[in-house]
């Protein structure tokens, strides 16, 4: 089959089951999958607290380095939280897993619902955000940005349905690469600055703090808190490390916790020293750059650095959503479809959905960062707020060694965590924080039909308390063969029914009498030891008359079943197919909710 | 189902065989139905002509009164021609039927794609055109034009699959409202230009004939002769004609051809009187209109009214394209599901397909009608040349009554016809019309190949020359039972295989081998006498390994079919089907186009 070779050329052979535990990741590669998302944030954390600050005045935008060095704060307490989960849970102990434990099952999907909304923003924003940083390299790409964003989504999800430890030696490379050009970038902006080059570049800055409201830094704190999107990558993907996975996982979120915070400071104050303000078209780190290397090779290496990052961030949810997805589907709240791995040994229906959506919302916010920023930051806290709270009740129930300081580690955690909550719900709601907190809800009820209906299809089936009979009992059924003439696919179809039960009737719907007459001389020559029913349809449907005949044949005849079997032909080439009246189809489908019926298609394979 | 109450809803009751022969119309409402194609090409045939002589020079608009009048002697010589063939064909002649009695099945496949192609042109070009003059005199309808045209088209789709008689009823009112207040604006217009008020307002125009290029003079030609479009309407339905259908449809085409010229030739005349030149955003009626009345109430009626008989224009398309479709499917060149009534007496799958087709051109085009109008003439008069030559045929084979004067007027309509269908395929061909000269011979491979796989079907599935073998013979066959566990569902199943076979097997697919000695256990207990096989996966395909022992079972068994019995549930609202693995579809899928196999589902129904 074409798809079939295309899938395998696309994706790889099958692996078999034998190969799963060889998918295990060493740190330093671990550190490129897991922490690009969180890393590539400061790609636009700073631009999004500049662009509040700068839309009141140029100069107010010198609060961006008291609001980053808070955002900075923050990360450390975020980290420190999660260096405790680690510890606690060593199968992975995402927001899900430890707000379900701990907290109840309510309190699990929020946490879960909030997640998966996360990771399909993380794929958008993501996306977006790096095509955005090639349109300021390459204007050319701008028109068709959409379609740019898609293929980006659509070769990730190539890669990752091929299986994570191949993806992992693929993006090791751009991720290292990232965090070097923009290491060199921040030492010659440094070196500049710190040379006295760049006083006349920069003649609105000055040190003075304008005085601005509270809600404008609330609101310019609350954008730059997308900084910490992903920081929890790690704590849900413990499992993924190689033994010692605990302790490797620690020494990941610790490693990857400085660097961002040394890339996003130097970000901020460079930015600010350089006087860039945030302008359409061009993203702050591409000013930046230019401010730093002029339109040069380096600048491109930097567009570029920036771009691939942000493209690997993506990448970041499709190890969490996937899993959580997975984990959510086999407690029956979500399909069972995503529970199972595909057979690259991944959850390819997962996959397959986070690309859906991503690709979805970046089209229908016009591929747009500032749009999406604003939907981020609620779901990001809130499964922080809820995993740090279920730590402070798993420290108090199992008062493991130490408990004490990590309790106070996580309380002081969700304490922040909650209170900045609170401040981007607030700050950020008419910008869209709104649609989160309508959508939660929805995603929440959405679980519970989902549960509710697996449970009760489960009660349903069970035999759990049911005596069994010993012996299986035969049924007896009559068959109906519905006909619309003689030939050889109905002859089979005959022979089979007469092979199946002993209570055989041909149906004919009659709709011209001449052609009855006709078909009865057939019948009589090929078929005669078969009743034959003519039916009557004035209004020239088939389905109508049969499915009365056949309502009227259950009152009578208080048979176990009714077996239907429809004489249908099949074409060589299956579009022919589409030349033929769709009556097996029809009859199928009208047969479909009725009880205790068996509808069979007696196939005659067609040359033609 | 709600759907069906929808139907019910909009297209009324179904009707029984018995209504159909009252489905025919009097010819004052044939009229109507029949000619609002061909009356309402007034509203643009003028302006088509207006438009390359203006864009050359304004001044040469003058050519437009020679151009019109040979336009209208072509009309007549085509009138009279399909006078003769509704005198010879009174079951309705269409260029189809005609050119194939009389000149061939070839020529006659030709003359039916020409239709079916100018079918939907008709829809388009009119309907576009309608909403031109709505746009003009109501400018806010401009912005989304495509949607309006696609509910108009929607509109008239919905009419007509209630039935030609009560759409007749609907449609008269319109038409007569037309021509009535057309002629109101020709007299009002001939008034003022008689009593000298109109001197002022056409300063540019003289009646001196500037020299201009014949090529051009052949382009405006070609594309007035869109006012010829639809004058075969009447002669192809004949058959919906009151008795004597013969003699009402000719007097009906008569009439038709009388108004035309009047009504062509009179705005042609006014336009040049009144110096409207084709101008961005209005029409040339709108011009006209506002000339004469300003804008007025009256003003307003003339657009509605313009604009009402060209909806009903794309009417008569609604006539011609399902009928002809379905004769076209009844000698199997056409999908047999064009070929049947339905249960309102229409073909409702005709009025369908030639709805979507129309608004599909709408949407390529821009719903631009000097797109459109290109593409139109190339169809019709070839099929007026075939139409006619199968006259000519028809005349010297039959030699009828006054055979002599009937061929010699069919055979000036062929040669005259011939000649304007050279001159527009050259003229326009850069136009648009070599899209029809390229589309032409792949609807004509298209009927082929349909031709060619019903004739095929029906030699392979015929029992002629084949002996009755006297009695039905039975099969044997061995029925293979794929099951994922023990529920309820498998045990009736299970029921049903033992009651159709004594060779039953129940096949598991292993994927966690834990699972399969908890369900032998069960087995055991409920289902003993069925062997049990279980089937390794270690790709944790279900589908591969049931193929490959149902290859396998076929070698050693020698059987005439092979049953596979699908135990399925049906959850009580169809969407939480979408919640389980679709295991049975797929099963059913992988075995679709294998041999010598039925493929049974014993549904379980349940309650959640």
């Amino acid at each position: 089959m074409l798809i079939g070779r295309i899938k395998r050329l696309l994706l790889g052979e099958p692996l078999s089951n034998q190969m799963a535990s060889h998918e295990r990741i060493p740190k330093w590669k671990a550190l490129a999958v897991m922490s690009s998302d969180a890393l590539s944030s400061t790609a636009y954390a700073t631009e999004e607290i500049l662009l509040p600050l700068a839309a009141f005045a140029a100069m107010s935008t010198v609060w961006s380095l008291p609001i980053c060095l808070a955002i900075s704060a923050l990360l450390v307490i975020v980290t420190t939280s999660y260096l405790q989960t680690i510890e606690a849970y060593p199968g992975g102990g995402g927001a899900y897993t430890v707000a379900k434990e701990n907290l109840g099952v309510g309190a699990g999907l929020i946490a879960g619902a909030a997640l998966l909304i996360d990771y399909v923003l993380t794929v958008s924003v993501s996306v977006a955000a790096g095509m955005a940083n090639m349109d300021a390299a390459f204007p050319f790409l701008r028109e068709h940005r959409e379609i740019f964003c898609a293929l980006v989504i659509f070769l990730i999800m190539i890669m990752n349905l091929r299986g994570i430890r191949e993806s992992a030696t693929v993006f090791a490379i751009p991720t290292y690469f990232f965090i070097g050009s923009f290491l060199l970038m921040l030492a010659v902006g440094a070196w500049k600055v710190l040379s006295g080059q760049v006083l006349d570049v920069a003649p609105v800055m000055n040190n003075m703090y304008p005085e601005i409201s509270i809600f404008l830094i609330l609101r310019a704190f609350s954008s730059g808190c997308a900084a910490l999107s992903g920081v929890e990558a790690i704590s849900n993907g413990v499992s993924t490390f190689r033994e010692p996975s605990a302790r490797n996982a620690k020494i990941t979120l610790a490693w990857m916790a400085g660097i961002l915070c040394v890339l996003f400071i130097g970000m901020t104050l460079l930015a600010h020293n350089f006087g860039i303000i945030p302008k359409e078209g061009e993203t702050v780190v591409s000013s930046l750059a230019r401010s730093i290397f002029g339109t040069t090779p380096m600048y491109f290496v930097i567009q570029i650095a920036t771009a691939l990052i942000l493209f690997l961030a993506a990448n970041t949810a499709y190890t969490g959503f996937p899993s959580l997805a997975s984990l959510l589907a086999k407690d029956r709240y979500l399909p069972r479809q995503l529970a199972s791995l595909g057979d690259r040994l991944v959850f390819s229906n997962g996959i397959f959905g986070l690309s859906v959506c991503g690709a979805a919302l970046i089209y229908l916010f016009d591929g747009d960062v500032h749009k999406l920023i604003p939907l981020y930051a609620v779901g990001v806290f809130l499964s922080f707020t809820l995993s740090q709270s279920g730590m402070v009740r798993f420290h108090w129930r199992e008062r493991q060694k130490g408990w004490i300081s990590s309790l106070i580690i996580n309380a002081a955690g969700a304490l922040t965590t909650c209170i900045v909550l609170v401040v981007v719900s607030v700050t950020k709601f008419s910008h869209g924080a709104w649609m989160v907190i309508l959508i939660l809800p929805l995603v929440m009820i959405f679980f519970s039909k989902i549960h509710h209906h697996y449970l009760a299809v489960g009660k349903e089936l069970s035999l759990i308390g049911v005596q069994a009979p010993g012996n299986l009992s035969k049924l007896h059924h009559t068959v109906v063969v519905p006909i619309s003439g003689i030939h050889r696919g109905v002859i089979d179809a005959l022979r089979y029914a007469i092979s199946i039960s002993d209570d055989v009737r041909a149906v004919y719907i009659e709709i011209d009498p001449d052609a009855t007459e006709r078909v009865k001389v057939e019948w009589n020559k090929w078929a005669h030891e078969v009743p034959f029913v003519v039916l009557k349809s004035p209004y020239r449907s088939v389905v109508r008359p049969l499915l009365e005949y056949i309502d009227d044949l259950e009152q009578s005849t208080h048979d176990d079943m009714l077996t239907i079997i429809i004489p249908e032909f099949v074409t060589y080439k299956w579009y022919y197919n589409l030349l033929h009246n769709q009556t097996a189809f029809m009859i199928r489908t009208a047969l479909l909710f009725k009880r205790r019926k068996v509808v069979t298609s007696v196939r005659y394979h067609l040359h033609g």
